[in-house]
């Protein structure tokens, strides 16, 4: 089965203390529809401006991405650029400009109305709720948010948790939409605002699945060197969505080894600046990293 | 077979928002050394003052630890005081009066010379050395340490660590140790200082192993409560150990378990001032939440 994916599709200029990159392609959507792609077919709803890079159009085709929902307006594209500090660990955003994503309204073709599969990725909550009032009764969906709509937007994101079956979010975001430090008290709260499976992303320490069936301590693929994370939490959640949707059984039969799969193609995500390395990546690779995490958690 | 455990041995007064707990047993060797009574026979090495309460020794003697070398010296026990913020993360010292700490030489008792597994808990590299020069042949020995030692006596520090088979220090220690914010570029060059196993303890993100047979990715148990997380670092190298001692096959086969038998018991040390809780514990109450753990993290 396929699945739709909405959210960014932007420009990311990443600076860090060795090296300039301008211009890689990024974004929410894009991130998790080249992950999504790995394992089953993927239709992209976004906006990009004039000019925008053949060459991307080109790379999401290389992915089998349906692009029938990909808008393109007059203006510019969506240009992110943020600076790394040496370690890696801190990000400052150097510039914003929202170009045609300003006014980006998705409007969903006729075909990708009845797709099974849906990932709302970052992207304001309107936009997210937009898209589900087009959607033909999908079999499951689920979605990402950010620090920046918990501040501007947590009416529109409240209701938005009604109407999904799966919501993902950081450790931070999880702090801040329920005062809870601990991260089974902070599962539990969000489970009464809504969905019916809650993931909490840590990063380098892995990911917390609540669920019908318990919870899940979900493993991160342990990488000597990080080059670049933007962007990891978008191939998790694309990387799970897209093997969930191909995965013969139901959700809660496949969502763990599901995380699996994101949680490794989030790591080759972080092994190059934008999605250079993901792209780079072959299904083998993939499933040689899911073997490892088998004997790495083992005992 | 029995473990031996030096380390300290103190009374510790714990404050929190919510209540005040005056003198309850802790230090390194006491919270170490309960936690492997649940698996093997301990013998503690350690010093307290004149006015060690009484019912610490019965306690320590209910769970069948060899007292033979505990030094009961004239003048105070070791006295910590510490305060706790309302989400239990950060800590602060209020007060540290090292009574008959300050000159503790520890003396072995010719029986316990011979124990074969070792557990150097958290104390200074010097007496850690001055224990290792007193055994004759032990086969497994592990040492803990923490950020003091790292400030004070790095020397000895790395001197020991060419004498143990495994050290065990957390992520902010093994950060300080290397230089390296990475996790497992931290592992590799803690290889190369001596010790052929190395766990970093990440509190309530687990712990990771690196050793013969690669790595192990250790969940901590999932708690949504946590009153005191004083020595939850002791009780998990001290179940560890215990396990370890009692295993029967090679460390190697064993210590993978051995360590979620450490996150298990160091679970309960957190739900608990001191070893309140952590004394309350049943053998079949471990067994359950190790049961509990290979549930959460099957996939």
């Amino acid at each position: 089965m396929s699945v739709l994916i909405v959210g960014s599709t932007a420009l990311d200029s990443i600076k860090t203390p060795k090296a300039e990159n301008p211009r890689l392609l990024g974004g929410s959507a894009s991130h998790a529809a080249v992950a999504a792609s790995f394992f089953s077919p993927v239709k992209l709803i976004g906006v990009v401006g004039e000019d925008f890079p053949k060459k991307y159009i080109s790379l999401y085709r290389k992915h089998g991405i349906d692009l029938t929902g990909l808008q393109i307006e007059p203006g510019k594209t969506f240009h992110w650029s943020g600076e790394y500090e040496l370690n890696m660990n801190n990000r400052r955003t150097l510039l914003t400009e929202l170009g045609v994503f300003e006014k980006f309204t998705p409007h969903l073709p006729a075909a990708a109305k009845r797709t099974p599969f849906v990932l709302l990725a970052n992207i304001a909550p309107a936009l997210q709720h937009h898209v589900l009032d087009q959607m033909a009764r999908p079999k499951f969906v689920v979605a990402d948010t950010m620090d920046l709509w918990l501040n501007i937007a947590m009416d529109d994101l409240v209701k938005l948790l009604k109407r999904i079956d799966g919501f993902v979010l950081n450790d931070s975001e999880a702090h801040q939409l329920t005062k809870e430090d601990n991260v089974f008290a902070a599962l539990k709260k969000i489970h009464k605002l809504g969905p019916k499976y809650v993931i909490i992303k840590k990063g380098s320490h892995g990911s917390i699945l609540s669920g019908p069936k318990g919870c899940f301590i979900c493993p991160a693929y342990p990488l000597h060197t990080v080059i670049d994370p933007t962007g990891a939490g978008d191939s998790f959640v694309g990387g799970m969505m897209g093997y969930l949707a191909t995965a013969r059984g139901s959700v809660d039969a496949n969502i763990r080894r599901a995380m699996i799969y994101g949680s490794v193609t989030a790591s080759f995500c972080c092994e190059g600046f934008g999605l250079n390395r993901t792209i780079k990546t072959t299904r083998s690779q993939i499933e040689s990293r899911v073997k490892e995490l088998e004997k790495l958690t083992r005992f």
